[in-house]
This record gives C-alpha cells, structure tokens and sequence, in this order.
C-alpha cells in the first residue's frame, strides 16, 4: 500500500492506555481546552468484578475538577457520593476465649483528621471510569478503541525536543477493528505522549507490562514485596509456604454484625477479611487450608474449590457468625500469597501495599509514563488507582501550562520529581511496616507476636499516607518552603486544608477547596488580617497597589486575559463589622472573591476559627495554591519579590 | 361533526394548569405511578422575569421529593443549590444624621431555627417549573398545551361519588392548535380533576381568576388588603393617596456594600427595597416620587418614567452610595400601591402579604382547587408561588392513596381543612401585622410611629411561620395529638424536625428527613430506648412482636407487599456497644433502617442528641410521620391500639 494512503495527523497530547490513570488525564486536559487523543487496544471498557477503595484525597480531588463555585456544584465528587459506598467503620475480630470469634475493637476506617470526607468509599472501576468519560464527552473527547500502537520513535533533535510546539514524537497506531478495505495504520505526530498502559487488570501484581516503558528501556526498581496474590492462573505452582485464599463479592445473608465495615478477622480456623461493596454487597478474603484445596499431590484440585467451599469455610472462621447467601454469587476467585495471612490481612487493613517503582518517569519530558506504568502494587490495598490518578492530576495541569505557553517546558521535570518519589515512599512505608510486624499474632503460644494495641497504634499512624491526605511534595521549582511561619498549618507541599469561611458580600459558607478548583490557574489567596483595623487596612492596600505594578508576577505572568491566576481573600475582620467592599478591588475581582474568617448567621457550619485552624500571622499572609490543590509557597506581605521570584523561576513572560 | 369522531378517554387524575402548584401536583402522582394529564391553555411555559422566594420548608419538600436514601441523591433540592440564589443576611438603611443613609442593622434574612437549611432561596418561576417538568418526563407525563377546558360536569350521584373507581368528572377540553382538518374537541372523563388555573402571572394582585372556581361558583373570602402592587395596566387611574413604584431587574455596579444581602431602605427621598436574584443580578423596587411620573394633571406620563429615570431616583434615595449598570436592563416595571412605602417595604420584608381565601377547596372531593385558585396574594412576598406547591404537596399523597384503594376517599376531606386553614392564618397573621405599624418610622416628627426595635422584633417572630417551618396542622383524622409528651419536642401535625443520626450498621450519618422521602408511604419511626439495656430490649422485642400481629395496623393495612408502610428505627444506645442485629427484624427489614443516636467516627457531622432535641421519653417512643412529612401521631410502646385505631379512621384493610 502506497504510503500516502496511511492516515497522518498531529495531536498534542497522546495517552494510551484508558484506565483510571488515562482518563485523569484525558478528562484534565479535555476541560484545559488541550488538543488531546487516547487509546485503547481493548475493545470495551472494564464493566465490573474489580474494585478499588477510593482515598479521602481522590474524593477532594473529583470534588476539584468540575466544582463551579458559581453554581454551586459538587463536580465529580456529586457522582462518587450518589453511586459509592462510604466505609466509615472498622472493626477488628479475634479469637474468643469460649470459641468462634468476638470483637475486640471498633475504630475508623480512615485515619486522616483534617480530610474534607474522613472516610473510604468504593465503586468498581468500570463506574469510576463512566465519570471520567461522561465528563470527557461533555468536551467531545472519547476513547478511541480498539487501537494498539506499534511503534513509537523520539526525536533526538536538542533544537525540536526543547521546543514546546514541535512534536517529536512519531507514533504508529494499529486499529484492531477497521471495515474491509481500509487501512488498519494511522500516524500520530505528537507533542507529547503519555503512556497509561500499565496492566489494567489489577488484581494480578506480577509486574506491570507498560509498551511504553518497554519500548524506551526503563526498568522497575525496588524489592517485589510480594503481598501475595498470584494470579489464579499462576496457581498450579504453589509452594509449600504459600497461602491460599477464596475471594468472592457476594450479598449476604448473615447475623455477623460488623457485615457492612471493614473486618479484619483472626480466627482458629483461619483469616477473614471483609469489605463493604456498593448496594449490599461485600467481598469477602477468606483464609483457606490445605487440604480444603489441594490434591494428594499438593496440587490445587479445582474440582475441590468453588463458591460453595469457599462459604463453608467462612462459616468456620466466623463461628459463631452463619453468612449464607440467596443470590448468585456473579464472581470469585483463587489467590495464593507468600506473607503471612497475619500479615496481609494487616497490610490490607492498612491499605500498605508494597510497590516496584520505574526508574524514570519519562524521556526527554516528551514521553511520560503514569499509573500502572510506572509503579507495580498489589491488589485490594487501594493504593493502585488512587496513586494513578494522583499520578495524571499532577501531569495534567503541567501539560496545560506548558501547552499553553504559560510555562517552561522544564516544569514538567517536577512531575518525575513529585510522583516518583511518592511511589518510592510507599516502599519505604511498607518496609517499615513489614519490619514491626513478626508475621504473627501475639498468643499464649507466640510471645513475638504482635499484640492488638500495637497493631492499632500503626493502623492509626499510617492512616495519614494511606488516605492519600498527607502526601508531601518536596521542595523544587514549584514547592519554595521559605516562609512557612505565616501560615504554620497549611504545610508547603501539601494539599490545601480544607475549612468553611462567609463570603463578606452575602454571608454565604464557601469550603475554601470549592474556590480552588483544578482549572489550571494558581490561587493567589491572601489573607489580609483584620481589615475593619484601619492600620492593618492601610498595609492590605499597599500590597494590593504593590501586586498590581507591571513588574508584578500577576502583570508579568498572568497574560493578558490575567486568566493564570485566581484571586482570593480572606479577612480575619467579623461579618457584623464588614463589607466586601472593604478589600481593594484586586482582592475581589467579584464580590463572591473576599471572603471572613466568621461564622454563617445561623452558626450551622464549622464557619469561622480559620486564622487559627491554618496558623495564619495575624499580620497576614500570601498562600500560592497550585493548579492541583498542592500550596507551592507562602509569604508575608513584606516579601512579595519571592512570590515574583517563584513564578519567574518557571513561568513565561506574557 | 358527528359525536364519534370527539376522542373520549378515561383519567384518574386531570390537572388545569401548569403553574407551580399544578406542576408539583403531576411531578408528584407521576412518580406515585398515578394515571395523571395536566394541560395548560398558554402554549409554552413561563420564561423569566418573576421570581419569588422559596422558602426554607419548600427547600425541605424538594429535597423529600425524589431523594433516594439508598443512592445518597440530594432530591430535586440538588437543582435548586445549583441554580438558586441563597439570601442569608439582611441589612436595614435608614437615614444618617449626616445625610444620606447608613446602615441600622444586619440579621438573618430568616428566621427558622430549626430549618434543615436555614435560609432563603430564590429562582425565576421558570427555573422552579422545569425542576418539575424533567423530573415527571422520567415518568413520561408532559404538559399538554395550549389546551383550555370549556365545560365540566360533576356527577350528582351519590354512589357513584363515593365510589373511589368511578369517573364523575366529564370534562370538555378545546385543543388551542390542531393541525388542519383535526377535531379540536375532546371530553375526558376524569376520577379526580385538580384546578391549579389561578392567574399565573403572580406580579397581578387582583382576583384570582380561575376558570373551575368560576364554574363551581366558589367564592372568595376576606378582605382585599391591597398591599399594593396594581397592575401597571391600571396605571391610569392613579388616586391622591397612591404610591407609585419602579422596579426593575439589573446587574449592578455599585459601591452599596449589602447588595448581596436583602436590604429594606428608608431615606428622606423615598423607600427602597434590594432583593439579590440569580448569579449577580438584583430585582430593586424604588419609590418613586410623583412629580418623577405625573403630568401637570396627575395621570402617569409614560414619556417621564423607565429605567433611566427609576436609575436616577434609586441614586438619589441610595446616597451616598451609587448605582449604574453596564448591562441592558431586560424587565422593568411600574407598580401603584394604596398603602405606605414603610408598610410595604416591611411587609415584603417580613415577607407578609394580604390574601383572599376560596370559601371552599373542593366540591365533593372530586373537584378540588389548589394555589392561586383559590388564594390571591400579593406579590414579591414570596408567599405565593410556596403556599401553592405546598397545596398540591398536601393532596398529591391523599389522591394517590384514595386511587390506591389504600384509604377512604373521605381522607380528602382534610385537604381543604388544612390548607384553607393554613391560607386564613396568614390573613390574621397580616391583619395582626398591620395593626403593629401605624405605617411610618418613629422619627422627632413622629412619635407614633415604630421604631427600628419594634420592626425588627416583629422581623424574627413572624420569620418562623413565613420561612414555611411553623405550619401546623390542625386536630383531624390525620392529625391526633394525644400522646404529645413522649416525643415533647416532635410537635405533631408539624413537620418532622431534622436532625442527623448515624446508622447501626455501618456508622454512616443520616438526615433523618432523607429517611422520610415523599414517597406516599407513611413512615412508622420507632425510637427503642436504650437497645443495649436488657430491660429496654424486651419491651423492644415485645413491641415488635405486636406490632407484627395480624390485627395490627402493619398487616392490617400494610397490603400484600407491605408497601404502605415503611418502619425505621432509632436507639439511644451508643455505636461502640451496638450491633445492627440487636433490633427486631420488623424494625430493620433493611441494615439501613437501624440508627442510632450518637456521633459520627470523626465527630464531623450534628450527629448524635437526636433524642433530646426531639424530646423523646426514654423508654421509647412511636412516631408516626405522614407521606408529606407532617408528624401525624405519636405514641408510648403500651398505646399501640391508638395507632391502629389512628390508620383505622381512614385507612382501608387489605
């Protein structure tokens, strides 16, 4: 076939691979206004059967993208709370000295105090992904499948590769279903490419099998802690240390009271893990024995195992609990794990999950993977699509600016910086937690074990990093920690805290996320102190003049539409005593944008406590909120030249 | 044309007239699965332009309507957070001793301590009508327009009118737009018709004009209190003692610091009043001097009024604040009023209005009227367009039931004697109104007149019945107050206060009303006492068992499928000792139904002193709570044949 019949064509970004990872970041850059494709080589999308818990940070990250302040929306977030299921609950069981199991502590599920929702939710990942193509679509981007692409080539060109409008990367795409007689390759010229294409069936751990990352020779990086979980097709080799495990969704019936929270259960006869699903589903893990599963020869007999075994032996470990069920059972499944039952039941609890990170996250900041791609991690934990989708919110905005022409191409360096060494954290966090642990519960007969009291304490301390809430973005280009003392709470690097104000216009409560929407602009959200104080006012419009002088960051960089930023303040002055029109009109670009540190008439809100609960200077502070929620820097009024200096370290001139 | 060829059909329920009142009267039975055809004579719906307050009680009534508890959905009160304007505050302006006007107060714009949502809403009547309008064309049910009835007949028979499956009503209906060649008759023959055709253009006060209460002769009661606002059609007969208005709907640009608040002036030019609309517009009302509208001969010169001259005088009565617009002014209008501008003003205020009653609501509970029908208002109170949905809310649940077979059709009796009574109470709550005000300021020339502590008193006490929270039905079939003091606080024939619980099961925060949805069952809620006091539980237990007894009022009336009734239950025990299974099947046919009275894993929510704040007696207490939502009985666990003699007064046996 002459060449010129193969279909050529430019795009801007090109993602491939379209689970959790890829439609973060095709649904990001679709409402940036980027010229953007992605791919898929499977013909449908994932429907059901998989599930994930879904953090408290990805609830705030969903509420993000979409939220209009103006009217009011709960974005993405509104479809999480309408099809989820919250787990708020966990509950802990364990052998009971007159036989069967009984509790012996009830606790929250997530530990993460300052999280906006402090609580897990679920939904299976064929509906996480429905919300992130019907957001897409509302943008007229879809995926496109099924295509598989078979060739990709960078340029090697300094010139092109430095140059952000070019597209040095060449990619060939097979389409695996074309009518008779047309051609089955396209070429896609692209200025950036983003491979998504790690594994997506995330119940197997067995490392990730990225094109991408294969194509440009990076490898993966760190122990494979092995959680267990082999696939079930790998189950015809099972070792003598192995352990196996029945998992199967079901809706039960049962007098076990702690059915809908999450359970980690010691019995006599074996572990038991359960974990709320969405309606009146649960999944169950159950700890199965030898002999329950395997042949004469040690081989799994699969004649012997089924959903029938697998609730028989639950009845056993949950003695004196029944659970039968009256529906059908739609999916099940086989696992064997070389750790301890003790010890995944423990990790799982903890939502740790240990992980193999790539060696580079990108090359040359024109291919970049994310996802899957570029960190392995076993099932169940909940760490795999929410450190996905972290993955692509983090790059989305970047591509945006770069894109744009806001910003340098080399922003996109922070990407690697950020991402990576938050999977990298994971392994040291589940190496730490390996390390506490002896494998064994603490009985008469085990005196190493571990006991219950400790077992909570570290339950308690990972729920922090577990919840996503406490990621921690070091410092770099974008992450200056320079003056953090005027506002010692809103800790640089970390997500902005969520806390109710009163817009001073109509006294309405507004969540400080909800005016921090990823729209791809900075938040510039000065804290003005008390400006019903006429000295304090007088300093509050000095900076305004200051900030508004053409050599500022907002002239410099803000272009000529000022689209780049948002601004935002916030009084520390009381309703009774205020008006909007108290703030220098840069401070209120529309009455909605000054806000009070107040409670709302009826004090129905946690409204009011803000300077405190942020460690805001009273003589006030400037607070850089990045595009993703992540604060980028803080300062004093007197030292507005380091915010200017901040944004000309990566932004382009208008 | 020969009789064969007018199409003849059968309905259950035929509605005339899509305003607000008709259009939650269909939304309503479309979703009780009810055979229901609204038609309309205008040929398409209420653009834009008039708007009215929803009040706090109509927030409430969406949110029941259409909340599913299991899919966590926020009800059709979802549509009105994102499209509605919220008014929390509201500033007072009086004249300044040193010119101009100053500010005199702020205060809640409401007044409803116990309101789920503590403050004003407002949409354009538009908006409120297609909330209805998409939410019944998932049941398939549209307005049929432009179509007008010409004729009705009710059957005299007495049997056939006690008969809840006959069709009495002949109704004839003439087709506005018929295609060429097509009959534009056609007769119906109706179980029930509903008559919502009162004039729909709410800014008219004069005579509610509806067409089925002109057939059926019904009259109207009271007198007018003409709080104003003739039409401008009447402009031309303007007496000595009328005072002229301009109004007008703008987005301003204006240094008044309270334009986003509801602000009631009073200055040496004249009375103003400030209402903040959707998105950045405001609706202002400014009195008007009659040398700005009258000729030499006092007639109204058209040429001498609009936009620019209301402006002008807005200014003058504003300063030393000022107002202009850079947008097109797209509404104005003029009203006359009889009454003072302080009066007015602090009615619209206190949003009070004057009304006229039908002296009957129904005619044989076949026939039966609702909304402007059958009481005129005034307009901007904000009373109008709320006592009209709530009408229909009162009756949808009454017909669908009767249709059901579920109760005697005598059970729509009590439509007219609750809501009639509702629309007289606000005739003496105006006339106790405006006996408190002479109809001026107390200023040095003035001494009788009320001072802004007076006004502001008599603000908060009539805020309760405005905001919709007091109403409080009279004594009746439905309404039974004999056992008040075991639910102290639950004030029956009121509605069912909100209030947020956690649930045994899963520890998940519950509203107490999204449990309550409008879904014409009647919902039986238990509170059990301490349900970890063995004592406590075998009273439980004993309840439960007979409650469950054939001649009980479950069974009784329940129907095969138990669909009449839906028993939720709440404890008083705390979640650290509970177990979802300790209450009684019958009383969590559901793990969802179970609750308990204690605060959430984080502490985030109101969660937990429900049983204080709804005074229940510990050992328990039945509260029986109407499809509408209206608290109907309650009762002590040893008074349960009250309950069933309570259901027996109007419902049928299965």
């Amino acid at each position: 076939m002459p060449i010129s019949l193969t279909k050529e064509s430019d795009v801007d970004v090109l993602i491939i691979g379209a689970g959790p990872a890829g439609l973060m970041c095709a649904m990001a850059l679709s409402h940036a206004g980027v010229n953007v494709r992605i791919i898929d080589q499977r013909p449908a999308k994932v429907t059901a059967g998989q599930a994930d818990g879904i953090q408290p940070r990805i609830v705030e990250v969903f509420q993000d993208l979409g939220t209009s302040v103006v009217l009011q929306s709960y974005g993405l977030a509104d479809r999480l709370f309408k099809e989820a299921v919250q787990v708020h609950m966990a509950a802990f069981y364990n052998p009971s000295p007159h036989g069967g199991i009984e509790r012996t502590d009830r606790a929250a599920d997530v530990t993460a105090p300052t999280a906006r929702w402090p609580f897990e939710m679920a939904l299976h990942q064929g509906g996480i992904e429905q919300i992130f193509l019907d957001s897409m679509a509302s943008k007229g981007v879809h995926v496109e499948r099924p295509i598989m692409p078979t060739f990709i080539e960078l340029s090697q060109n300094e010139t092109e590769l430095r140059d952000p409008s070019s597209h040095p990367a060449k990619v060939v795409l097979k389409h695996l279903e074309v009518p008779e007689g047309k051609s089955d390759t396209e070429i896609v010229y692209a200025k950036f490419v983003v491979g998504c294409d790690g594994p997506r069936d995330n119940l197997v751990s067995s490392g990730a099998h990225s094109w991408i990352r294969k194509e440009f020779g990076i490898t993966m990086e760190g122990e494979q802690t092995d959680l267990g979980p082999k696939a079930s097709s790998d189950i015809a080799d099972i070792g003598k240390s192995d352990y196996i495990w029945g998992v199967l969704d079901l809706i039960p019936d049962t007098d076990f009271p702690d059915i809908r929270n999450r359970c980690a259960v010691h019995s006599h006869n074996g572990s038991c893990m359960i974990i709320p699903r969405e309606g009146d589903k649960v999944r169950l893990y159950i700890q199965l024995a030898d002999q329950d599963v395997l042949d004469s020869k040690g081989r799994v007999d699969k004649s012997k195992v089924g959903p029938e075994k697998i609730m028989e032996v639950a009845n056993k470990s949950l003695y004196p609990y029944v659970m039968s069920t009256s529906h059908p059972i739609d999916w099940w499944t086989l696992y064997i794990s070389t750790v301890s039952p003790f010890v995944v039941i423990q990790k799982l609890t903890c939502a740790i999950v240990g992980q193999r990170v790539a060696n580079k996250y990108s090359v040359h900041e024109r291919v970049l993977i994310a996802g899957d791609a570029c960190h392995t991690h076993s099932p169940k934990a909940g760490q795999g699509m929410n450190a996905s989708m972290n993955d692509t919110h983090n790059l989305a905005w970047k591509l945006a600016h770069v894109l744009r022409g806001w910003a340098d191409i080399s922003l996109l360096k922070t990407y690697e910086f950020e991402r990576r060494k938050y999977a990298q954290d994971l392994i040291s966090f589940d190496k730490r937690f390996a390390a506490l642990f002896s494998g064994k519960p603490r009985t008469e007969g085990s005196e190493d074990g571990v006991t219950h009291e400790e077992f909570m304490e570290a339950f308690q301390t990972f729920g922090l990093f577990t919840s996503g809430i406490g990621v921690h973005y070091q410092p770099s280009t974008i992450v200056n920690p320079k003056h953090q003392s005027v506002a010692s709470n809103l800790l640089i690097g970390q997500r902005m805290l969520p806390h109710v104000f009163v817009r001073a216009a109509d006294c309405q409560p507004m969540e400080m996320q909800d005016l921090l929407p990823a729209d791809a602009r900075f938040k510039v959200v000065v804290f003005t102190g008390d400006t019903t104080d006429q000295v304090q006012l007088k300093k509050v419009r000095a900076l305004a003049e200051e900030m508004d002088k053409p050599e500022g960051f907002l002239k410099r960089f803000g272009k000529s539409n000022g689209s780049a930023f948002d601004v935002i303040s916030v009084s520390s002055a009381k309703k009774k005593y205020s008006n909007y029109t108290d703030a220098p009109p840069l401070f209120r670009s529309h009455w909605s944008k000054f806000l009070l540190d107040d409670q709302d008439m009826y004090k129905r809100t946690s409204a009011g406590g803000g300077y405190e609960a942020y460690g805001i200077d009273p003589h006030g502070a400037i607070v850089i909120v990045r595009p993703d929620g992540y604060i980028g820097m803080v300062a004093p009024f007197d030292h507005l030249l380091d915010i200017d200096n901040y944004f000309a370290s990566f932004m382009v001139p208008a």
